[in-house]
């Protein structure tokens, strides 16, 4: 399924949070940058409820809702959850859209530690089985990824060649900094 | 002043306002992304009132306040104009910024029909002033800019050579579809 992905010429969506407020129930901005290669072609962007239960069916609902719903080839989310530990359901969404979906970490997750942060909130043994169907961490040159509707070779091209600038798939850094720069007034680095 | 601006590894902020409410006096969103050739760095963000008299003074404080401050090469904007007929004093802003300004325009301005729509404000005669100090119309490969602190020459150039994808500069082109993106829920074109 979905062999070439990480061709030039295929259309992905990154999605990232902005930042958003500690309290629980925050209203928290999800930006998706549709790109092909390196040129931007389309925004996207919905709200979750910070630790609540909506993310998976606003990105669904974000994803099929938009003008470029027939035209994406694949998902990239930075990590598995949004505001806080609003987590996605990436199974569900890679078969709601009909497209792969692959969750790219920084470090190697810390399981133990994210089973803990949910025992801090209700319902913890809901987000833990969801946190477990996610499946196994795989590692890409420099960075970890979860994937589900694509093998996990393919999966490795797609976030390595789409690493243009620094270690994230260029989709998912333009999110993070259109969420960082929307919310706070500026984000980026000067570097 | 600024020779070579249209040269690799110069840093420019591109700026448009987001889509916004008919009434006079609602609130813009106005998105300034910072590029350094097809690489997004940063965005920034402010607010100006529809109509109103307070772009130039929001987009020098959005610059002045920014991390990129003392790193910007120039400005572009997406015409003189922001949220409405909220003019933004060109020769001001390029003086207070020290930095060269370039407003980009689709189409050859239509001076006589802008003055003729400041009639229908309050004060259409310092509107109409502040139009006409923005200086002369210049042609560019297929737009039309106007243009303070840099030659038109060099301005053209730069209009030209940050035209990537389409006749726009690119980061005019970013900062519009962030700014749909962000106040409509999508942007872009399927193309």
């Amino acid at each position: 399924m979905s062999d070439g992905l990480h061709k030039p010429g295929r259309r992905l969506i990154g999605i990232d949070d902005g930042p958003f407020d500690r309290k629980r129930g925050a209203n928290v901005l999800v930006v998706g940058v549709v790109c092909r290669g390196d040129r931007l072609d389309g925004v996207l962007t919905t709200h979750v409820r910070k630790d609540g239960w909506n993310a998976t069916d606003r990105l669904i609902a974000m994803i099929r809702d938009s003008k470029f719903s027939a035209q994406l080839h694949g998902i990239l989310l930075d990590g598995i959850t949004l505001g806080g530990l609003n987590i996605v359901d990436l199974p569900k969404l890679a078969r709601d859209t009909g497209l792969p979906a692959i969750a790219v970490i920084r470090r190697k997750p810390d399981r133990q530690g994210m089973e803990d942060a949910c025992g801090r909130l209700p319902n913890q043994g809901r987000r833990v089985a969801m946190l477990r169907r996610v499946g196994e961490v795989h590692e890409a040159e420099h960075v970890f990824f979860q994937v589900q509707g694509l093998s996990p070779d393919e999966a490795r091209r797609v976030v390595d060649s789409t690493a243009i600038f620094g270690y994230i798939p260029e989709p998912i850094r333009m999110a993070h900094l259109i969420g960082g720069g929307v919310i706070t007034g500026q984000s980026g680095h000067r570097a």
